[in-house]
């Protein structure tokens, strides 16, 4: 079976991994107690509705507990969605997050690309607008985008929500890596999906509190019948007990998440800096990751490969090419390690 | 939303539990540890292809590597099998798990049901071979059935793969309770799988080693590219980290699985002859459960929740009716408690 993304560290015993986008921070001490505390109860069944996990889910989020869903990680709950519902024809970016295009596929829907442009420096701008047409029955958006790393202008964000109402498109959009944007509340439509039910905004618990192994990721959604559809896409426990555990625990984690903010916002601008100085094009870094374009299309991830890193190489995304690497923002110390190695390359 | 299962405790805290099917003895502790040790590599993604324990599972079945798949419990499975395959018409036996029917209403499935009877003792009888005609084209049979705890007679299950291979219809054969029976190796078509590419034997670790809340299910199926398409019906990270640690500790664990059946093996006989005592008609148990009809009626399973005692009230299974009921076998004194409880109730 293939394997599209990045973060296979098990090919790759040892390696230093800037393929995946995940905290740096590891996960936090309380966390893992409490995934720990929970496995005296994993011989039952789990909670099928993750009340205690839901509840304050709601409370910390300011919605109904009925507009919640949680699934095994984000990309089970992309899967049910696609599958509850079911669009002729779906709109994406390209790049994007390459779970889209496979949910869709196993579903047989058309897919349509809005092709992001390097002269625009893959910035979603006005221009798809144009591209929801009627014909669109979903709006797929990850916002900050990955792997560009670079979120939607709120006020072009809002007239894409207003454009879906208009034509009658459900909009996905995707805040995996909200948690780490330096102006969260900005960014995010999550405040809208009470007052329309044809938003879905996704979230996870993966990549900001480092739990990737895991499985967590919850959903908002108004219309509570799109909700119970997506449930009855899959299994009856798709949360596992020691993930509702963690999940409690990690919503605790204030402190945890000002310190990874604080080091993101350290790092990234630095990491993009040098990445610039070595005469790479790079995207402006506003989640925990690094995107950026070689010129001279070398093999940079088989190149650092040899040196025990990984990164992740975006030639198999729609609309990017082999010229194209995204690297996560890690503990400043292995952000130089990478840094030092490339410098050795590109002066090679 | 609804729950269709047993096993949902945190309803009814302080409950004892036989409405779920699982293991009495608790997890065992080689698999907590292993777990527990996971921890610490859990803010990584889990290895997509869970390599490790994938190879443990193949050798010790026997099987190709590439004739497996594992998933987030069997439950997750049976979703991703039924998604892939999206039959036209279905055949499955009534009662059934109820998690086919609700898969198969998903994807939009024609469900015909064989009826058992209780003049047949709710068994499958060659009965069945009939009502696999042409427009079948997926066959789903439980061994040991759940709710009854009956398995299909050796012979007739050869017969019954037999006319799936004549008509063109796929056979879905789960094995969730195989670790129960004293006779394991009668009963499962596990070596089948490399000869017919028409079948599905689907198996759990949930039950037998009590790591239901861990969810870790597996399948084999001779039709590579059968198990390509039921993975790309879902998230490509669909086994968390400790349920793979847990997985691969619990393959260890021989000895664990002796004991518990040799609980069964005495429990299960004992409860069936005191129900028989009470008045009740009762299936002859095979598994680790007991399944009992009352002629008078009686609501049991709220009678016995009232003094603290969950069992399973078969009221929702299609073929059976409010006086049917479910146990699991727990530990000798529990079961005691609840024969106690039930003699009580029926001596009023």
């Amino acid at each position: 079976m293939e394997y599209l993304h990045g973060g296979d560290v098990y090919a790759h015993p040892g390696a230093l991994d800037f393929s995946a986008n995940l905290s740096p921070l590891g996960m936090p001490a309380g966390v893992r107690q409490a995934a720990a505390r929970s496995l005296e109860a994993c011989d039952r069944y789990p909670d099928p509705f993750y009340r205690q996990l839901r509840a304050a889910l709601a409370e910390r989020e300011g919605i109904p507990e009925t507009h919640l869903l949680c699934g095994a990680g984000a990309a089970d709950l992309i899967y049910r969605f696609v599958g509850a519902l079911r669009p002729g024809c779906a709109l994406v970016t390209a790049p994007v997050f390459l779970e889209y295009e496979a949910a869709l596929a196993a579903c047989g829907c058309r897919v349509k690309r809005h092709l992001l442009l390097r002269e625009e420096g893959f910035e979603i701008t006005p221009r798809i607008l144009e591209e929801i047409t009627p014909e669109v029955g979903l709006v797929i958006l990850v916002n900050p985008n990955n792997p560009i790393g670079l979120c939607i202008p709120p006020g072009l964000l809002d007239e894409i929500a207003r454009r879906c109402r208009q034509t009658g498109a459900w909009l996905l959009l995707d805040e995996c890596f909200f948690e780490f944007l330096s102006d969260l509340d900005r960014h995010s439509l999550i405040g809208l999906t009470r007052q329309w039910g044809g938003l879905v905004v996704l979230r996870a618990f993966t990549k900001a509190y480092g739990m990737a192994g895991l499985r967590l990721g919850w959903c908002a959604c108004g219309e509570e019948e799109m909700l119970r559809r997506m449930a009855a896409q899959g299994q009856p426990w798709p949360v596992s007990t020691p993930a509702q555990a963690a999940g409690l625990a990690a919503l605790q984690e204030e402190a945890y998440l000002e310190r990874l903010r604080s080091l993101i916002r350290q790092e990234a601008p630095r990491m993009a800096a040098q990445l610039r100085q070595m005469g790479f094009w790079v995207a402006e870094p506003q989640a925990n990751y690094v995107f950026w374009e070689d010129p001279l299309g070398r093999p940079l991830a088989q190149l650092l490969e040899q040196k025990g890193i990984l990164i992740r190489s975006c030639g198999n995304f729609h609309g990017l090419g082999a010229q194209h690497f995204r690297a996560a923002v890690r503990m400043p110390q292995e952000n130089r390690r990478l840094l030092a190695a490339l410098n050795r390359i590109v002066e090679r």
